[in-house]
């Protein structure tokens, strides 16, 4: 039980992580618990925003995919950034679980990288409430709803760019595999840069129009 | 000529700097240079702002920040950010003597820290172009000019937030001394977080009023 610098499956393989605990779970059953209680949440979003009046379908897909993300952000990622010895945990205790199999995709996060620490603490304390709260404007409509919207989505943006980049400037060598690299790190994040990029583009336009219609009524009034 | 890992002022003691040359300009010339053509640039911005028609001294004092900030991130950050071995240049280059006498408060610029690199690559690639893009849309009275606004000022506070975090998290002793620490670390960062903020704060109130009439307007066509 002394130094178990390279029991582990990470790469770099020199890395050390003492008193590392294998991962008992397996993949299959880490993604299909994510992916059930994902489904779950995203199903009881979709029927309950059905219940609130004149909600559009896309408002209401965005309340889900808000929920989804917000509760992503402050449970996983949340567990994450105050959990630095996740890698130590012996019963197959679920949230290390996931971060020890992600490790598998970028080591970094076993590593406790601080760029990646860094990010994951804005996402999981600043963002994933925030996420909640656009969940809620949305469903009320709230005059603060697009310009909130915006504002999660590039600090996503943001999150995501420090991540990739910190990654290529240190060597872009922190995969297992380069299955767990395209699966883990580049599919896996894609979705963070994918949805966020729509969801700005969409309320940056809503926001022109109405900054438009506004500078309109002051011309007007003059 | 062999290593000179030691040679040089910054914190940790052990970082190596193989090539090291000092810093040769004096810290006063340094910064009256940053400061007197921080002042020209933004002097010529209040005489030009005040010959468009109707722009408020608030949007004239915003055009002189966009400038001064889009100019720094360029040409300070830019040249920072291309120029990894801007430590062991001998003439007195400007640029390198600024980032020299820089890591004096944060020795993270000479080491090349990845999170500060990319964080600055953002900085100086994105939210450069974008401040002066800022510039044309206040004067021209764009609709997208406030959420520009907030989307890079919100950038800079992302970046901001990396920044101090990665730093605090890798153990926060990285400056010469208390003086660099406070001078350069925490004070020249600190109006990057103040301006921001309160341009946040502005423009979001901004968009929720525009956003307020928009949805009043909809529901009268009703």
């Amino acid at each position: 039980m002394a130094t178990q610098g390279e029991d582990h499956p990470y790469v770099p393989r020199d890395m050390k992580l003492p008193g590392y605990v294998p991962v008992i779970l397996s993949q299959s059953t880490i993604l299909s618990v994510y992916g059930v209680a994902s489904l779950l949440v995203v199903s009881f979003m979709w029927i309950l925003s059905g219940r609130f009046r004149k909600i559009s379908k896309v408002d209401r897909l965005l309340m889900c995919w808000w929920i989804f993300t917000g509760l992503t952000h402050i449970i996983l990622e949340g567990y994450f950034v105050f959990s630095p010895e996740f890698y130590k945990k012996k019963t197959p205790h679920y949230l290390a679980e996931v971060w020890k199999e992600y490790s598998k995709g970028d080591s970094r996060y076993a590593g406790r990288d601080s760029g990646v620490v860094a990010v994951e603490g804005i996402t999981a304390v600043l963002e994933g409430p925030a996420c909640l709260l656009a969940v809620y404007a949305i469903a009320t409509k709230k005059s603060y709803s697009y310009i909130l919207q915006v504002a999660i989505s590039l600090g996503q943006l943001y999150g995501t760019a420090v991540y990739f980049l910190t990654s290529v400037l240190d060597g872009d060598d922190f995969a297992a595999s380069t299955y767990y690299y395209y699966a883990y790190y580049v599919f896996a994040n894609g979705w963070w840069v994918l949805i966020p990029t729509i969801i700005v583009i969409r309320c940056w336009k809503k926001i022109c129009a109405a900054c438009e219609v506004l500078e309109q009524k002051k011309t007007k009034t003059r």
